[in-house]
């Protein structure tokens, strides 16, 4: 029986070249791209993916794209939000999915590495559960946060301690217990104002891009001034992505 | 003035393949190689990193070991054992980074991502405090916590839920608070088998390697088997490397 072939491709965080080997051997496989649509804030994304497939693909490709749907980003419940989101979007993907032949090869082109904080793989899962049949392959990707710690030159643990990677919705509850080092992702907050001033912050927007902005410091000291930054960027360029990791020692 | 330029290259988790772009040009700059010799048990590591330059380098290159000092396994002091150990690397390093020239580059070829739980930029920063001087450039690489989680086609974290990544070591002291999702590295004692037997675990060992194994399902009912398939593996090989995920939900 033929089988439809699904890759999931981590092309790291922003710069072009964290593509790894495996990836641009992958790429070199796949008949039909499926891109979820995010509209045209993020643009640049977009443009980022298609160089990528101009600098290393050269045999002819498929390009299909769907509207992502819209997600409430301050719902107040959160997990049903999600969830009726991620239906929703399931059936956007089944759509795309749709375009792929037997035997032919489809793929996601996923920021970062798929596994962290990306909603592909539990879409490809609701879909198999849903009588779908294909099959599916990872493919890891540079992280964003191993972007910031590259950028920065820092580790991510202190020696033979925990780190913890969360939200900034959830830093915003309260300061997680059991660990001297956080790393932040999807702030929309500014949520590491709200901890103690003597943590030291290491924060990175537009990480691998050529806009990529580091500033690290006493959050007593430097906090006002990543505000300040990012509110900046943000206005200039029409979004941001920044991560951050936190440190007491 | 001439500066000294060192880099730091994630190399990646296993697969040669995982290796990035951004990091294949790196090697293309590289003047000499210091390599931290761990003795002949994990040759097969060494080899890696030989059949890497082998296959991406074709400029001369010059090739420096210094031997990686002895490390207590189960010090009774951790912290000081691990500084200590520290200190004697540091003046190894120093005797490494004597080979390089002004105005040369040097690399460290770093297993995984630089940030996590590896003492190379430590070390650098050691050298860089006693008065050594040269610039540190850092190559992010793709961990491996996400070949764990490619290989499984699974998430690292639950949607918009915190995880944790933290040592056999601490995991044996209990489960860390506040989190639903562990990543847990440099386990030699088992430590999933003091887990509920109800937590989910994805295990694996010689990611992204030829040897690749996976394993997952309910502790409670694969962790027997884990043990048995990792005492085998590591008798046949003479080491074994390591990873898995916990998931509570
Ligand atoms: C939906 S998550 C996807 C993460 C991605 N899968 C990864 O491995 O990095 C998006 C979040 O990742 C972080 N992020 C991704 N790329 C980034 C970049 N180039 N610079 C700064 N932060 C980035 C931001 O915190 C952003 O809110
Ligand atoms: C000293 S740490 C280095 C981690 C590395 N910097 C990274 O980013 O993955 C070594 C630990 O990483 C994990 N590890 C590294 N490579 C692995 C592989 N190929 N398979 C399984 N575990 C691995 C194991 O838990 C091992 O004890």
């Amino acid at each position: 029986m033929p089988v439809r072939k699904i890759l999931v491709i981590g092309i790291g965080a922003g710069n072009p070249d964290h593509l790894t080997v495996q990836a641009v051997k992958a790429l070199q496989t796949v008949d039909v791209y499926f891109v979820l649509d995010k509209g045209s804030v993020k643009q640049e994304l977009v443009d980022l993916r298609a160089s990528i497939l101009a600098e290393h693909v050269t045999r002819p490709y498929r390009w299909v794209e769907g509207r992502d749907p819209e997600r409430d980003r301050n719902p107040a419940d959160y997990k049903a939000t999600i969830d009726a989101w991620r239906r929703d979007r399931a059936d956007v993907v089944r759509g795309l999915l749709a375009e792929l032949g037997e035997d032919e090869v489809g793929a996601f082109l996923v920021w970062g590495d798929p596994s962290l904080y990306d909603s592909t793989l539990a879409i490809l899962d609701d879909l198999l559960a849903r009588g779908e049949s294909f099959e599916v392959e990872v493919i890891p990707g540079v992280t964003s946060v191993a972007a910031l710690t590259a950028g920065h030159r820092v580790s991510l643990n202190q020696v033979g301690k925990p780190v913890q990677i969360t939200t900034g919705r959830r830093l915003a509850a309260g300061w997680p217990s059991g660990v001297d080092d956080v790393a932040v992702m999807l702030d929309a907050t500014y949520s590491f104002e709200g901890v103690d001033p003597d943590t030291w912050i290491y924060w990175g927007a537009y990480l691998g891009m050529p806009d990529e902005i580091l500033v690290s410091g006493r959050v007593g000291d430097v906090a006002a001034r990543i505000r300040e930054v990012r509110d900046e960027a943000r206005a200039r360029k029409g979004w941001i992505m920044d991560t951050y990791l936190l440190r007491r020692s």
